[in-house]
Order: C-alpha cells, then sequence, then structure tokens
C-alpha cells in the first residue's frame, strides 16, 4: 500500500470510528469496501500472506464485488490491538491470534493455543466438529465480534536461549517474550513473560529488555533473524502446539452481508486454515537447514525432565485459568474434555505411525546432520533421555 | 435424490456423453447444473457428506447460480469409475480418491496415499505448496481432468483381521482388501489383494471370497459393520497414512468457467479438505470407544518387527513402481524428496511434542481402558516393543 492510500483510510477509518461501532464498509466503484487489519508486517511469511490470500480469495470469489483492504500491523492500529478496532468499527475484519486479546477475555487463549494443547489437526476437529465454533460464537458476540479460523502457524519451536536450558531452575529470572497462557507458564517457573508483537521482538532482544523469545518456527524466525541476537534454538514448543490464526469481523457488518457474501468468508477463511498450515510446514525445514549450515544455530531439545516439569505447571496454569469464571470455565471444560479424546485418537493414528515410520531407513532422515542420521533404537520413539545440544 | 430424479439425470447423462468428451452443464432456472459423481453411498460420514458440503458450499457462494448436483456411488456410474465418468463427460466432477485410478496411471496413487507416506498435513504441504498441485495438473491434462484435494480421511486404521497378525507370515495366503499401492505390498508379502468400493467389503467378507480388510477408521468402519464379522482390529496402518479425498472436474468445463467461478470451486474443495479431516479426527475417538464397549472388537497394535517388515516390502514397491516410466518418476521423485524433509519437521515439531505431552498426566489416557491407563514409562514414547491384543 503506497503511504498516501495509507493516509486516506486512516482518515477514513477515522470518521467511521467515531460515527459508532458498526463498521460501514465503502461503497466503491460498485465494489464493497473492507478493511482488515492484522498483527502482522505486511506478506511477512505466512502470517501476513495468509491475510493476502484471504483478501485475493474473497475478491476473486465476490468476481471483484467485496474488495478487503489489508493493513499491516501499526499501520491503521498497533498490531495487538486489531480486536478493539474491531469491535469498535475502526477497522471491518481482522487477521490475527486470539491468546493477544486474553485480556479482554480469559477464553481467547484457547482460540489460538494453550499451553500442553492441541496440535493444528486436532484443534481444527474441536473448532469445527467438537463445539468450539459455537463457543467462540458466544464468546465474540460478547465483543460484537464473529470469529473464524483462518490459518495455523503449526507446532512451535520451543524458542531463542542464549545458553541451553537444561535445568528448571533456568528460568528463574529469565525475561523472555511468549504470549497467551504460555506466558503464564514462564511466570509460574520463576521468569517474567512479556507479549511483545513479533515486529517488536528484535529491538527488545537488542535493548536487553529480553533475554530470550519465542516467535513461530523457523521459517518465521530466520525472516526476524533471531539467530544474530542468540544461538540455541529449542523444541519442542510447550507453549503453542499449533496456533490457529483468526478471522474477526464487526457482527454489525457480518449481520449485514448476504447468505452468499457469508458464505464466500466463511470458505475464504477455512480454505486459507488449510493453505496456511501448509505453507509452515512445507518451508520450515528448509529454513531450519539454512539457520544450521549458514547461521551456525544450535538446536537443542527440551529434556524430558524439563517438559514434566513444564506440563505440570502448565495443567496448573490451565487449571486457575479455566476456574477463574463461568465464561472460561465452559470453554475450558470443553477443552480439555475434547483434548482426552482426541489424544487417544492420536496416539492410535498420527503419533504411532510417525514413530514406526522411522524403523525402516527409506532414506537418512536429517537435515544434512550425521549426528542426526543413526539408525534409531527400536521403540526409542526418538526421544533424546537427556538435553542434547547439537554441535554441528 | 428421488428415484425419479436419478433416471432423469441419468438419461441426461447419456446424452451428454454421447455428443462428447465436453459435457455440457445443464442451465435450469437461471442456475447452471453440474453432476459430480462420487465413490461413495450418500452422506456416508466424512465421505459423502465431505461431498454434499462442498456442492452446498458451492451453491451458496454462488447465490444459486451454480447448482452441483451429488450421485452416490452406483447410482450414474459405478463407485470405481468416476475418473472415466469425468474424463468421458458423463459427469461434470466427482469425488473420489485417486489411488482407483492407479490402472489409468500409477502416478495417481501418490495423490491419494502411499504405503509409508505422508500424514494428512504433510501430504497437503506437498501438494499446496511443494510441487504437489503443478504436477497433479500434469497428470490430469493427461486425461481431460482437474483436480482438487478436497478431504482427508486421516491416518487410518491397519485393518480388520479374522485373527490377530503376529508375523509376515500371516499375510502368505490372506486375501485381502486394500487399495492403491498398499494392496501390492500385501501381494508382496504373500498376499491377495483386491480392491472393492465400500459398499462391496461386508458382502465379500461374507461371501468369503476376503479374509480381511481395510476400510478407514473407527468412524466409518463402525458404519459398514465389520465388527459383526471379523474382530481384530490393527493399528496403525501403513497403507494409507492420510489419503487425500479428491475433486475433479472435465477439464473442457473448468476451461468454460469464469475466474469467479474458479475461484468458488477451488475455495469450495480446499476449505472441505480442512472442514472434513477435522470431521473424521472428531468422530474416531468416539466411534473406537463404541466399537470396544458394545462390539466386542479387540485392538492389536502392529508390532516393531512387523511394520519394519512391511515397511522394506513397502519401499520396494514404491521404488519399482517409481521407476516404471518418466512420468510416474517425476512424481515419485518430487513425493520422496519432500517426504524427506517434512518428515525431519514433523519429528521435531508434532512428533516429538506429542511423544512428550504425554509424559504429564493431565488426565489419564484410555478409552475407558484401565490398561491403557497406565503412566507411560519415560520415553518410551509408547511403542509396545511386541504385539499386544488388548482384552478387555
Amino acid at each position: 500500500m503506497k503511504r498516501r492510500d495509507f493516509l486516506k483510510a486512516g482518515a477514513i477509518a477515522g470518521t467511521t470510528a467515531a460515527a459508532g461501532t458498526i463498521a460501514a464498509p465503502a461503497i466503491s466503484q460498485g465494489a464493497r469496501e473492507f478493511k482488515l487489519v492484522m498483527s502482522w508486517p505486511k506478506n511477512f511469511p505466512g502470517l501476513g500472506t495468509a491475510a493476502a490470500r484471504f483478501a485475493a480469495r474473497v475478491g476473486a470469489m465476490s468476481d471483484g464485488k467485496m474488495n478487503v483492504k489489508v493493513f499491516a500491523g501499526g499501520e491503521l492500529v498497533h498490531p495487538l490491538k486489531c480486536h478493539d478496532a474491531v469491535q469498535e468499527g475502526t477497522a471491518d475484519m481482522y487477521h490475527s491470534a486470539e491468546y493477544y486479546y486474553q485480556g479482554k477475555a480469559l477464553g481467547y487463549s484457547f482460540f489460538a493455543s494453550v499451553p500442553f494443547g492441541l496440535i493444528p489437526a486436532e484443534i481444527d476437529a474441536w473448532i469445527h466438529h467438537g463445539g468450539g465454533q459455537a463457543l467462540w460464537d458466544k464468546l465474540g458476540a460478547d465483543f460484537g465480534v464473529k470469529h473464524f479460523a483462518c490459518g495455523n502457524s503449526g507446532s512451535q519451536m520451543g524458542g531463542w536461549f542464549k545458553q541451553p536450558v537444561t535445568s528448571l531452575d533456568d528460568f528463574k529470572g529469565l525475561k523472555m517474550r511468549m504470549p497467551g497462557l504460555g506466558g503464564r507458564v514462564i511466570d509460574a517457573l520463576g521468569g517474567s513473560s512479556v507479549t511483545l508483537a513479533g515486529s517488536e521482538i528484535m529491538p527488545a532482544l537488542e535493548a536487553g529488555t529480553i533475554d530470550a523469545t519465542e516467535w513461530v518456527g523457523p521459517w518465521n524466525d530466520l525472516a526476524f533473524g533471531f539467530y544474530k541476537l542468540v544461538k540455541f534454538y529449542h523444541y519442542p514448543g510447550f507453549h503453542e502446539t499449533g496456533t490457529v490464526l483468526s478471522f474477526g469481523i464487526n457482527k454489525g457488518v457480518w449481520d449485514g452481508l448476504s447468505a452468499s457474501e457469508q458464505a464466500i468468508i466463511e470458505s475464504a477463511a477455512t480454505a486459507e486454515n488449510n493453505y496456511d498450515l501448509a505453507e509452515f510446514n512445507a518451508n520450515n525445514a528448509t529454513a531450519l537447514t539454512t539457520l544450521l549450515d549458514q547461521h551456525g544455530v544450535e538446536l537443542v531439545e527440551f529434556s524430558d525432565d524439563l517438559f514434566r516439569g513444564m506440563g505440570e505447571a502448565a495443567r496448573d496454569v490451565l487449571s486457575t485459568v479455566g476456574n477463574t469464571d463461568p465464561q472460561t470455565k465452559e470453554i475450558y471444560d470443553s477443552f480439555m474434555a475434547f483434548r482426552k479424546d482426541v489424544i487417544g485418537w492420536s496416539k492410535l493414528s498420527d503419533q504411532t505411525y510417525m514413530n514406526k515410520r522411522e524403523l525402516v531407513d527409506f532414506y537418512s532422515w536429517s537435515f544434512n546432520r550425521q549426528n542426526l542420521k543413526n539408525p534409531l533404537p527400536s521403540g526409542s520413539g526418538f526421544i533424546f533421555s537427556t538435553v542434547c545440544v547439537l554441535h554441528l
């Protein structure tokens, strides 16, 4: 977007916001225009690109009659204020992640990702067919916002640290960027969590206001360049195990759409929910190779002991949060009951299959790493029993 | 669909087919009608429902201007002849699985599922962002068919057997229903595989023309009632590890659509690709509980030794098939190169996370089964080292 368009859009938005809480999309050249704000930089891999594709899909399907204009984080509103903007009518739509809005309602975190939560296929099952969407609609109705899942960043990496994390004590006094309920787990472990938009992380690392950070995965993390300041890259993440990217639309705008327009928006969001996760999964392996080979990053697996400690803290955090108020409890109870069943099914299917798949050496699996090429011990499930720093 | 409509549609189809290979969708009351044939019974869980939702999405998004009429397997053409029907113009579209058409081109199997292949999130990554769609388009062009992914049945169960399979010798002489390249693995192990449409399986089991079968997973298998004839339900499946359900459209029909109509079809298919897998994952756990609790089914895990043997046979089958002709080799090479990278990423993310997630007992995981409630040995990854029949 040109600077001039940005200023113009900002002026329009101001006017609209002053007029009331229901945004009135502009009509231009026979097309209806919708302002979409997002939490990401423009065309940022997997995030900004998802919003751009959503807009393109809506435009194409409506034959240009629905024109979604995408505003990067900070362009119209602060990257973490998208929900406010849509609630208040400053914007018509947003593309963001719901845990940024846990300050407005704790239940929102469950529609992004919670610590020790669900992988993408599992959370999609909860939202689409396990009662999640109805609970999300109910929650959103309190704020005049209608939500859809619209992308997924996948199971995330555990984060970037100055030194390998080898015991729970290493979290004591640690200042770490981590949003959502994962941040509360860091706090429970004696650290100090902070929520920052993606674009704010590098400056905070440079200024020393944070010691460690997580963001998404290799593809996204490479783009921001954290490897320039911190070298120890941990996995797997306990805190964001399949983060839903969310689409929100002002409820007044939504209710004013025709059934056909609503169907176009819902299908565009759901299509992007599939297409976007695929983009993350296709690009992460390549990006990780780049981080390891070209930037001297060291890969560290969280030990079982560490994971157990983080899990116990997470269970306590979730239980406390889930029982805070009736609205959150209803969401928590649904999520946790579904979690129990779907984990059982995942174990019989994807999980056990993936563990057994590697018993047969189709090729050596590696990121060009000899030390990951060793045949796996039978039945081990490839879990290192201790922290294993891979010096490359 | 009423019998009368069916007959009428059949008559129209006959006329259209006689006219040429490009179907000309009927125009009715201002709406354009498309005939969609499928390989499944009407509204069969996860399969027929996916096709019905696809049709509903297209109808809603086009404001009724695109009317997709769904024909159950056998209604217009044989369930496994959908590709022929669309190629020849008897139907405009199909919803099926590509391995049914490996007789027309071996490469088709890679766009459904191949033994020791990819889980759903991985194959989506290959199709959408790893070069898969371009290869699928190239393959389909030879037959005048344009394809999209339109659903996924998830990682499938290993099948139903009269007795637990405890050694590779148990496959010798075994007559088993298994389509695609998985069937060739059964043949390589000394068995005899056969491809049957879902609706043909129960009669074949009853007649004794097959000894064993796989179909999909608990939700679907319960619906067909295999438990009435065979009791030993094995997991995980090696043969279909995330089967793509495919949408095909006559290329002449596709090329005649406007950009907007094409966008509607592509988004409807991609949205269903997300929504449908979620439906399988949400329903399988519950259905499995029903099979175990109400129908006396016994759950059997394939041992590591068995899986290793099946994997070695699968590797040989894939290598042979993949090198049969240049067209198949191009697909095989792309698939296998992608498999290598994405398996590495899955291990760092979903796989290791799922293995470690169960170190913390949020609840006891079980299908109400005490013997699955035991705390898992640290680092075991929950792999039984021997065949373990769970007597309940």
